[in-house]
């Protein structure tokens, strides 16, 4: 595995997005997204994810100059539009307005319209629950979830996010409506092993556990079968109706020309609603009853969301983040 | 099957919420909540709910003249005490104070402490799609889920309704963080069958779709395995600490003794947000594109959170509202 220092990998990718045509603080927020969300073992939507993220600006997906811009809205709520901006620029920017919002009126929401993929939705999370805020926020995207009982895709896998500030260690939670993405299917049918639990049907309607058969069959498993169904579909109305934007159907079904997409930030100042000590004690409580749970396996305590990240984003601090060596290669030429 | 009009049950539950302590306004809109919950085919948490609604209000757990308080809170957001009240008043006042906010402030929320089990979720989503609101409300509960990778039950299976206004057809999705309740499979293992999908794990630690068998091991399967997990777990840790109230783990595990629990209500009205026909236009294209989708069985057409809960109410506005025989022996013999 090769690893390389942050400020090595943070550095490359500020060069690389100045090169696309990202200025001054952008191209340094945007870098740092990208960084951290490697720096963080979500590999998938980090430097991974960078060619595709260049191949979206080439083909005019992304427009790296637009900001974001305010169309309606009162109080606590705000409706804006994001000019084709760039997707992770632009949900930081929102989550920042919630956020804005929520120190003002206890409570704030902004609904995003006509912007790019996010990258990684934990980004928004951990930004909020840095700041101490709890927040919610999720996206659509294009449609690639057949709804259950069906099986043509009209859902999206609409990653949802909760935050939850905590002084030991925040808890952010992270997931998408799909019991597993894309990318995690085919890096099981690459490595040849089955999904620990069924991932969707194969051609024949079986629930299966074959990675392969399932992006054969495009008929990957919502969670929770039914349940997740209903709750992409909620998700992607709230998100398209409040936002007057685009709703999972209407997002163009290439992956590279993915554009368009809406979504929502909603941010709680706990500073209005009580002690603060009070409510860290709460959390602790129930982390420490977590903790305390008979785990299935004794070499494997039970974990809350974000704990793992915690513990990867130390390792990889210290010891160099693990990057694709043929991505990195690449990317540090550039530079 | 016992079918009795709509408004002999109502009345029949109005003169049992007299007989129970409960005065004018609220045993009506108690006796409404229950009757509701019943004509709309959610039998679990209607009528065959109230024996045990009765039990908790004899042992002390339910006070029946306490109402919320406010205790703190800023702007869109508040904090009430429910002061051990009944459960769907205290719920309902909740979402009604979120939405007055909301109408204020573009949005509302109300985190609620110390109150009872608010019987069925949904209609919380229900009254506001009826008052045009969109809304997200949940509820702690005791626990009764474990963690996923762990034994012993520490989550609670919490829950959460999302609430979508819609000219056509409100889309109300209310889902438990459990794959199947233990009312659901305690119905699967009396019949004899097999579940649809695995629902839990055997003694022996394997998933399985045999009702009794989880019932026996009390080891329910959370929705999308480790994924229901973390969002049981978040939605307790932002319930508790919002509302400064008691956490899963700390409400009493005996199902007649649950009391105490966390809930949180937040309301958005869309008439802060721009037009209101285009946002419905939005919703309708969501709603006919999921109908187009290819189904799995021709015969089953794929429906939307909602979409059976109105049928089932014309049906059986129509028919008579389906009662236990014996429950409703017990209640209509009361009067």
């Amino acid at each position: 595995m090769l690893r390389v220092p942050y400020e090595e990998l943070y550095g490359a990718l500020l060069r690389a997005m100045e090169a696309l045509g990202l200025k001054d603080e952008r191209a340094q927020l945007c870098a740092r997204l990208f960084a951290e969300t490697t720096r963080d073992g979500v590999y998938t939507h980090g430097l991974n994810r960078f060619p595709r993220f260049v191949e979206t600006v080439k083909n005019g997906s992304v427009l790296v100059d637009a900001e974001p811009v305010k169309t309606a809205g009162m109080g606590a709520i705000e409706r804006w539009d994001g000019c084709s901006g760039v997707g992770n620029l632009n949900a930081w920017a929102s989550m920042e307005r919630a956020m804005e919002l929520a120190r003002l009126h206890g409570m704030g929401g902004v609904a995003l319209a006509n912007t790019n993929h996010w990258m990684r939705g934990g980004s928004y999370g951990w930004q909020a629950a840095e700041q101490g805020m709890f927040a919610i926020c999720w996206t659509n995207t294009l449609a690639n979830l057949p709804a259950w009982g069906a099986t043509s895709p009209s859902l999206g896998n609409n990653p949802l996010v909760f935050a939850v500030p905590r002084v030991n260690g925040h808890v952010v939670l992270d997931m998408a409506m799909s019991q597993f993405s894309y990318g995690s299917l085919e890096g099981y049918s690459k490595r040849g092993q089955p999904l620990p639990v069924d991932g969707g049907f194969d051609a024949a309607g079986n629930l299966t556990k074959d990675a392969a058969a399932i992006e054969a069959s495009k008929r990957a498993l919502p969670i929770g079968y039914w349940k997740g169904s209903g709750l992409s579909l909620v998700l992607d109305m709230m998100a398209a109706m409040l936002a007057g934007g685009k709703a999972t159907y209407q997002i163009p079904r290439e992956p590279v020309r993915e554009t368009g997409s809406s979504q929502i930030f909603l941010a709680i100042d706990p500073g209005s609603m009580g002690n603060a000590n009070a409510m860290n004690r709460i959390a602790d409580g129930i982390i420490d009853f977590l903790h305390q749970a008979t785990p299935v396996d004794p070499n494997q305590p039970v974990r809350y969301p974000g704990e793992q990240t915690a513990r990867l984003r130390d390792e990889n601090m210290r010891l160099g983040v693990p990057v694709d060596p043929e991505i990195w290669k690449r990317i540090s030429a550039q530079s």
